[in-house]
């Protein structure tokens, strides 16, 4: 099979690797239909977070059952599957109770942008479609297994209810989907932080009511004046640096919540500050197999269009064009899809 | 009147002040029927948050009302108050949502180790009982003031709920009321870490089943093992140490919740742990205006007997023995009442 493999920053490759093999017998092999790079895939890409050995990347993910090992019960060959980054047996104490990612056999899936993937706890991590979903719905159901699954966490998590005012940090596909997350959810009023005009389109598509291109203590201010002063009920933190956390805690409202879903970079918290700011904060891995199911039958009923963050779809041997369209923000979301019908063991027809 | 003044770290002096006025519409008199010791008012005794000039002390009240502003309406004279320690207008958006604590108009008390305090906001502010209560309920009305507010407040925001197994970090006045809150809210399993016979007991009393002596890795550890490894549901952080946090994130399962009441001193969280920690993490000034209705009930309807963290009663002269008492940690909390009923405007009886 094709798979793509970081070397290092800015080196990205796609290229043979071996195929993958059933090596539990609760494992399941998928044939890739759609995958995509991620935001956070990034910080690897530019050195940020170093990668020590050639590493295979992604971990967004649909496509068709395979093979599947012995134990295997709710899925088989065939059938179209989502799967969300992180894979869980859906059973134990912690997952029972909504925590999927930090499942007590947790591992995140990598090497997802490649043309198969063996898939571990086949039974607790991918969720079927009753028949195979139409060619237009691919993209969004793609999103589902990270960008929207997060998205949803970081509106969930800062409780976004019917008629609040929300406030959206950060204009990556993942803030963007929460601004469709938190309109979902009933938000009255969503103030989404964009300085580029696609982004300040989508996010208005999505639903975003307010734009705010202010960062900073400029940023908060503007939040204080479109808040009567007081600050919004629920804020999606959907960036992870010092400032994007700050401005997300300083335009809360006492009592409010925050949702954060950025993977923290050197961020670090004062607690006297944050004790005073009387805000609720809650964020991590977003346990996007909780979610899945909804997410699923709200995409094939045609509720939602969360594939539209992907404006930028390429053969996945281009897979490298794609982290450097991102890169430069030239790009929101690459969706990557192989070539042709990809074989395993084969050569991948470009 | 006489009141409780610091002039720098050990320094306590009880002395002759100025009577206080009605000064807004707004304000109330009380004379003061109890007040005590905060441990928070050790932060400042230690010299560890030092004080910049002699500073009237005490945020913690009940008393009788003696005077009222023109404007005043929920009380009158001759009634018997409670207030919290943070002064609120109980009416802006903030009050409204529960956080009274962070009032638009906010002050916090102090003052109120003397024989008379005036209480701004005092319609927001105080909570009257319907007739005068008994004096053995007393220490037990003192106590829904704040350290039973705060001890409550802490186990609201961990989310306490029937069936739970919950962590108190903190053997304090505070975190021995936050035992008795979680037991209230109907915990299962209520595990208090404490290493002194006396407070251990205390917890007990009031619902603790499981004692907890060890801390820092060794406690974490002593957690997960009487969690099945996972951690537990829900943690009240009462101490306001790096050390207390810390124990408290890495007691919590993923998905749990912490509640931390103790007012952060060089406290500093780092983001990505907290993300991958998975939990829940509210607290500040607890919003005690909030709870004050339900608490004074519990009371005076003999279900709860929070008065009973008082092991100290001292006429109020003898306040710098409190603070000593306290400091060196011979008595968990100390209450403080006038020898005899105090006279605005004469010496009070010693």
């Amino acid at each position: 099979m094709k798979a793509t493999i970081l070397y290092g920053p800015r080196d990205v490759r796609f290229e043979e690797r071996e195929d993958p093999k059933i090596t539990k017998s609760t494992d399941a092999i998928i044939s890739m239909v759609a995958t995509c790079v991620c935001g956070s895939d990034l910080w690897s890409y530019r050195g940020i977070s170093p990668i020590t050995q050639p590493t295979p990347f992604g971990h967004e993910y649909c496509g068709i059952v395979e093979e599947i090992g012995k134990e295997v019960r709710n899925i088989r060959p065939g059938q179209f599957v989502v799967g969300s980054f992180a894979i869980s047996d859906n059973t134990c104490v912690i997952c029972q109770n909504g925590y999927q990612s930090s499942c007590v056999q947790r591992e995140f899936v990598s090497g997802a942008q490649a043309t198969f993937l063996r898939v571990p706890l086949a039974d607790g991590t991918l969720v079927k479609t009753d028949d195979l979903p139409p060619e237009d719905l691919i993209p969004s159901l793609l999103a589902t297994s990270d960008v929207l699954g997060t998205g949803w966490f970081a509106a969930d998590a800062a409780n976004v209810k019917p008629g609040k005012t929300v406030l959206v940090v950060g204009d990556g596909a993942v803030g963007l989907l929460g601004v469709l997350s938190a309109k979902q959810m009933g938000a009255e009023r969503i103030i989404a932080m964009s300085r580029q005009s696609t982004r300040q389109k989508l996010a208005r598509e999505f639903g975003a009511t307010d734009i705010v291109p202010e960062r900073g203590d400029e940023g908060v201010e503007r939040i204080k004046e479109l808040t009567k002063g007081i600050g919004a009920d629920s804020v999606l933190e959907c960036v992870g640096t010092q400032e994007a956390m700050m401005q997300a805690i300083n335009s809360t409202r006492p009592g409010g919540y925050i949702g954060y879903v950025g993977v923290p970079h050197d961020v670090a918290l004062d607690g006297e500050h944050l004790f005073y700011s009387h805000v609720h904060l809650h964020g991590g891995p977003a346990p996007v197999r909780r979610y899945l199911p909804h997410l699923i039958k709200l995409v094939l009923d045609g509720k939602i269009h969360p594939g539209r963050v992907f404006d930028l779809t390429l053969p996945m041997e281009q897979v490298a064009e794609g982290y450097r369209a991102m890169d430069e923000r030239r790009a929101i979301k690459a969706l990557l899809r192989p070539s042709a019908k990809a074989q395993r063991g084969g050569p991948d027809v470009a």
